[in-house]
Formats: C-alpha cells, sequence, structure tokens
C-alpha cells in the first residue's frame, strides 16, 4: 500500500476514520503515529497528504487534503478472461499498470463457466482494483464492461482510436511504436487456449495489429503484463 | 505445455515412455493418437519432433528427434526474493521469459525465514523451471545460486559485462536503450519492501544503471515481468 484511499462518503468535514485493513498497514507497516503524514488519495478523485490525528483501540482518523491528480489511466484492454482464479490475481495488477477501461469478451476458447463467476460483480471485484490503485499510489478507479459476445462488440472496437495491438504468438515481430504520451492505446490478450484464426481476422478488419512478444509462448497472464509494460 | 519435454534418461533408444502430467496433457489436451507428431525437446538440451508411436492404459510411447537449437537463454536475474509463495509463481514465468542464471542475494528486506524455505532445494525448484520451458517452447534450464550476504556478490556482479539495470521507483527514467542481441543482460530486483538506499548505491557501483518503469509502484511480481519485458 503506497498510497491510502478512501472513499469518498468515509470522508467528513475533511477527516476519515479507519479501522480496517487500511488502519492495520498504518499502524504495522508505515508504524503510524499522531502527526505523521500519509499519502492518500480519494477513489476517482484527487490525490494527496492525511496527517495522522488519532489513533484509539485500532480506529486511525486521518485529516485528508487532496487537490493533486494522479497519473491518468491510460490503455484499454479487451481482454478474453482466464480462469477466475487467475482473473482475480491479474485485476490488482492490471489496475497498477494503469488500466482505464476492461471489456471482458468471449471469445471462442474462453471457458463458458467463467460467465456465471462471482468475480464478475462489481462488489466483489472492485477490491481487487483499490488493491491495485493503493499499490501503484493512483487514484482512478478502471470501468469493466461484460460483453459475451465477441460480434457484437466488435463495431465498437472498430470505433475505437489509437493504436490498437492483439497479442498473437505467431504474429509478425512488430517494431516497438515510439512512445506517444497522450494516444490511446488499446491491447486486446486472448484466452488461455489462445484466439480462434477466425477471432484474430475479426479484431484486425476492426484495426487492430498482430503483436509478437518474440518466440517464447507465454502464459495469458505473463503475456498481458509483458505487452502492456512495452508501452509503460 | 507448448513443448512436452524429457530428462536425457527418459530416452532409451530413440524412445520415451511416460505416464505422468505430459502423458494425461497429450491426451486430455492435445488429444494424441498414434501417428500424431508433437514438439518436443531434451531438458539442457535440443528440441524437435516427436511421434507418437503408441498410447497404451495411459502410457505414452514417443519417439523423439531432436536437432534444432531452441531460443537461447538471454538474462541474468539478481533477485531480492519475495516470500516463497510469490517465488513459487514467478518460477516458472522466469524461465518462460528466458532466464539463464538466477542469483538470489540477501537483501536487507527479505524475510530471513526465506533461506530455510523448502523451494530452495533444487528438486523443489526444478519442477517449476521445467513448467515454464514447457509452457514457452524452450529447453535450457535456467540455473539459480544462493548468495546470501549481499556484499559478498557484488565483486561477482561487477566482473560481469554488458548492460546492468536495477529496478528502482524512484530512480531516474532511462530511454529505452536499443536492443542489442546477443549482448549480456543482467536486471536486479529488489524486496517486496525494497532496496534500501545503501543496496542502490552499492549495485549503483558494481555498474547497475538505475531503471525506472515509470511514476507508477509495481509489486515485485508484476515489476519483474514488466522490466524483463522491455528487452524481450
Amino acid at each position: 500500500m503506497n498510497r491510502i484511499l478512501f472513499e469518498p462518503e468515509e470522508i467528513k468535514d475533511g477527516v476519515a476514520k479507519i479501522y480496517d485493513a487500511r488502519a492495520r498497514h498504518i499502524l504495522e507497516v508505515l508504524h503510524g503515529e499522531a502527526g505523521q503524514v500519509l499519502k492518500v488519495g480519494v477513489i476517482d478523485g484527487k490525490i494527496g497528504a492525511g496527517k495522522i490525528l488519532a489513533i484509539e483501540d485500532g480506529e486511525v482518523a486521518v485529516a485528508v487534503e487532496t487537490g493533486d491528480s494522479g497519473p491518468e489511466p491510460w490503455f484499454d484492454l479487451v481482454l478474453a478472461p482466464p480462469r477466475p482464479r487467475v482473473f482475480k490475481r491479474i485485476l490488482p495488477q492490471l489496475a497498477a499498470l494503469g488500466l482505464r477501461r476492461l471489456f471482458l469478451i468471449g471469445a471462442n476458447k474462453v471457458e463458458k463457466d467463467f460467465w456465471g463467476a462471482t468475480i464478475l460483480k462489481p462488489e466483489n471485484y472492485r477490491p481487487f482494483l483499490v488493491e491495485g490503485l493503493q499499490q501503484s499510489g493512483t487514484s482512478i478507479l478502471p470501468t469493466i464492461s461484460v460483453e459475451r459476445s465477441f460480434r457484437r462488440l466488435l463495431p465498437k472496437l472498430e470505433r475505437m482510436d489509437g493504436l490498437k495491438l492483439v497479442a498473437h504468438p505467431y504474429g509478425n515481430p512488430a517494431p516497438l511504436p515510439p512512445r506517444n504520451s497522450g494516444a490511446n492505446v488499446v491491447f486486446a490478450i486472448g484466452p488461455e487456449g489462445g484466439w480462434t484464426e477466425g477471432e484474430v481476422e475479426a479484431l484486425e478488419a476492426a484495426g487492430f495489429l498482430r503483436y509478437s512478444l518474440g518466440p517464447r509462448i507465454l502464459r495469458t497472464d505473463t503475456a498481458l503484463i509483458a505487452l502492456i509494460a512495452r508501452f509503460l
């Protein structure tokens, strides 16, 4: 936790009182005491500094002053989801890396069970995203939308501007495009069994370029981070 | 499993007989049948093709023909290890990304318990490395050496040639060096709590450049993959 984040409604008259995992982190890891200043932020709001006002029975009261904008989220991801267990593990990592919008898409090799997984409920995935923001020190929550129909999402993907890349192990190795900060970036990552050839062609028709990470075939969760990292 | 790997001693007169997880993968995922040709390789040896000769009671007999060299491992890693649970998870990923040599180093914020962890025994970590090789389709096993003394490893690090980078969230953002295939690359990644300033300075004195992945602070396991991926 490199920044303690609060929900807007947790702050009353400029003070947030917490007694959950964040309070334990302040006490046990940061060795917090009254007067100490912490990095803080408001979820989907600004970041800034928070002074510890009081600690009592494990409850920490923090005076929150925010006014700065943290690093903006900078990429969208079209993801054919892996198993729920893997999905949970990558959510904080994606939020930490700067995810803006996540589109979960139904590709041929996505396990059908996934769409009924409890992790798809906002109240269940939100804590994983907040965990990632607190790790990275940012505050803007990514949005997640579910579109089980691959074909139905395509027109929307086609209308998106910017650099659009689909990870494909057997694609032509693309040269690393120059970093063009401000430009929109959209990544598409296939399911654990890979995209079908038809799916890759449909993405290409929607403006995506095949992008290879080299001769090694990486697991979905590794390829995901590797691809995003090349544009950090 | 994108390539089935065999131990050299498993191959007798050009034929390997297996009935473990590899056999189940051949049968259940690859729907193997007699005559089918698979991607195979020999651990620490060559890669090639294997023809299924026979399947009986879950045992698969494969005629192994190897002669090609797969992609060579290309980076060394100096790692202040995270918790054993995280370490186990990153081992296959490191092997898949092309790890050549791993040096486990004792940094100030490494949990002391780590050095007694059972995962440090070759018989325990080897399967995780082989898993990564089978995923990526390569065959050369990384080596792991343990040097608990930070100071004792330094002269060795100093003598290493090539591009040496230490990941540091507050370092100067370095421009991405041009890819210079063939050149040695050594990464240094700190413990979950980060390097101490003294440790970073000692690494700098040994020829490492501070390398920042940007304004977001990434978890060790994310930063590790992100850093390596920028040089893939």
